[in-house]
């Protein structure tokens, strides 16, 4: 794979394009613009969403990403399929990023160990080893993956912590490496590695040296959120001058990866200290709790416009809210989405009343949907100069307190 | 609304034609062929499907089955909605049938008074009155309804109870079509009538002369089964010699309809009885419990594919089992519906034992098509008079042993 910086903004947004090789059948090549965020899955598929649905919804990303934890278990019948993990979830359409966590959900913190990490899921824990997570890759063949890491540190892991968590990724790192030029199977993969080291500049910056130093197609930013809390969103705020330092030693022309940037605000901010590539979770823990995004993004409003189109309701509703029991309005009026074109707010609310599963089905189409747009208005917002039009539309519209969890 | 009996065959199955007129908006003449089965519906929509995903299954039911129990909470919003529960639930292309209860599920038995009929939801219980019965429908706007009855007796009930239920129900019946006839809103819509009498002769001879007296548009033959059990579907056999001298008394001209009779052998065995409509819980139930339905209807195969087209895994297969694992074929081969082209029985295994809601809502497509299908397969059967081929291919599949509830 292969990442072309095209501009940084003076603010500090890049933009760019990310080309890739699909590992398996057609090794077709994809060329995608940055910033994008990628689909978010559990499982390998589109939460709720048969790839049917899925395809309905626009500004669809080209890149899916699947969590190793939940398709570890099925290394062996991937082996057996050959195929790779992209047909096996019939999602053989997007290329495929395979990360260590589901980042939306609570993982058991502290149990991650010198000979390798733990990864959680429905049947429990399992240490993954570097050598036996080469060959889980081998059997998913994704477009690319995220290196083994010790990402478990947060605010309030102490510097000793932090040290270890780089020397660990770095050591799974460089046995990843050398197994993988020597796999067939893994020729055109893309290898993402992880920067580390929590809070600590020194562990950060010896992290940041010493990935850079390897042969790497990417980095992943990662052990700046604790791991076992559900909404664990980054504070771009507070991590601003520890990347900014950071990132003058990662080389410009490989793309940068974040996981848990998630609300809009915090996106745009993210933006300027120079992230490629978000995840797209942040729709599904809205949807999760019976919400609908309705934050504008429509920048290039006129002024008479403009103050109409921004929500005063925060980034989201409730649908769960009995205000909702006789709204007979759309989720988000104008929105083109399947679910605003076809279903009322107070339809909605009787799904979620009943505990009805279709209720997550038609929100989680409205809330992809709905920032996959608004990455397309970051996009364009940069191509034409006016992100900062668009970061001041997002600002205004932050909420006065936090949704419920 | 109006039926239209266009032959009996010698072993008792009844073709007919079911005209319909739908009471909201366009007023528009819909005419479907009988034996048929309606959609079953949770909530008002079909369980974990969107609109668009469930216009993807072929040869759809024309009519969707929804419950009072569930929307009878919605009627003030309803009623201020005024455009039905059709448009509400956006499946205003179906005509809607609205029964008292959702046959799926376990309804507590014991609670039906002389002043109304208890439904159940996730918010508890509600005595539904005949006065109130009648603002829910004209809120709903259905297309045709079963009228409020005490179905609430099985095999165990003695004489007594089952007098008491064709009593009520006569009772609330009255009632009923009383308002009903002065509603301006209820004008187009039919009503079925429902004949209880539990297992007792007497009092099912009862219900059926005085059901059959009063001017209903149909029957719903009910009282057979208890209603506090989850898989309650009746043994067709055992209710034979008694249904056989009640329709005697029903007149030809109406539809009768029949919940609970579910697996093919027993709606074949319905059909022989003259059963005209059924409903098609049966794939909900199947996908409820990983399973997906892989008896064969191809009664026109010659002899040599016949034996193969045969199933020798009985009505149904479990995708929970563990031989599912490396399994890369469709669930079943050659099946045309979306789940079969696209996703493979290891797949939809690693979904069901991850606990992914994916699963279910492919299992459903499928669950889905293949009943409508077996149901497009007994019309055909019936209109070519090849019925008797149809149902040795259907009782030759019964399944040894009872699929786990």
């Amino acid at each position: 794979m292969r990442f072309s910086l095209r501009s940084v903004s003076h603010c500090g947004c890049r933009v760019g394009t990310l080309s890739c090789t699909r590992a398996v059948n057609d090794g077709e090549n994809k060329e995608v613009e940055t910033p994008l965020c990628t689909l978010y899955t559990k499982k390998g598929s589109a939460p709720y969403l048969s790839v049917d649905m899925l395809k309905r919804i626009e500004k669809l990303p080209h890149i899916a990403n699947m969590h190793l934890s939940s398709l570890a278990d099925y290394t062996e019948a991937l082996n057996k399929f050959q195929h790779g993990v992209g047909q096996f979830t019939a999602l053989q359409d997007f290329l495929v990023y395979i990360s260590v966590h589901d980042t939306g959900i609570e993982i058991p913190s502290g149990y991650n160990t010198k000979a390798g990490t733990a990864v959680w899921n429905k049947a429990g824990k399992k240490l993954i080893e570097p050598q036996q997570f080469v060959k889980c890759q081998e059997a998913f063949r994704p477009t690319f993956y995220q290196a083994l890491s010790d990402s478990d540190t947060d605010k309030n892991s102490g510097k000793k912590r932090a040290m270890k968590a780089v020397d660990r990724t770095l050591d799974f790192l460089d046995t990843i490496l050398e197994l993988h030029k020597k796999s067939e199977r893994l020729r055109d993969v893309g290898v993402f590695g992880s920067v580390e080291g929590g809070f600590h500049e020194e562990a950060r910056m010896r992290s940041a040296r010493e990935t850079a130093a390897r042969n790497v197609d990417g980095f992943v930013i990662e052990g700046f959120y604790a791991q076992n809390e559900k909404n664990k969103q980054i504070d771009v705020e507070e991590i601003k001058d520890l990347c900014n330092k950071v990132f003058k030693i990662l080389p410009e022309e490989k793309p940068r990866l974040m996981h848990a940037v998630w609300s809009p605000d915090q996106v745009v901010m993210a933006l300027e200290l120079g992230i490629d590539v978000f995840d797209s979770c942040y729709p599904w823990l809205v949807t999760e709790r019976g919400g609908a995004l309705v934050f504008s993004f429509q920048y290039h409003n006129n002024s008479e416009n403009e103050r109409e189109a921004r929500s005063t309701d925060g980034f989201e509703i409730s649908l769960k809210d009995k205000s909702m029991f006789e709204d007979f309005g759309a989720p988000v009026p104008g929105c083109s989405c399947y679910t605003c074109q076809n279903f009322t707010r107070s339809y909605i609310h009787h799904l979620l009343n009943t505990s009805e599963l279709l209720a997550p089905v038609l929100l989680m189409i409205h809330n992809f949907h709905h920032y996959f747009e608004f990455f397309e208005s970051l996009r364009s917002s940069l191509k034409t100069d006016q992100f900062l039009k668009l970061k001041t539309l997002i600002l205004e519209q932050r909420p006065s307190q936090e949704p419920p969890k």
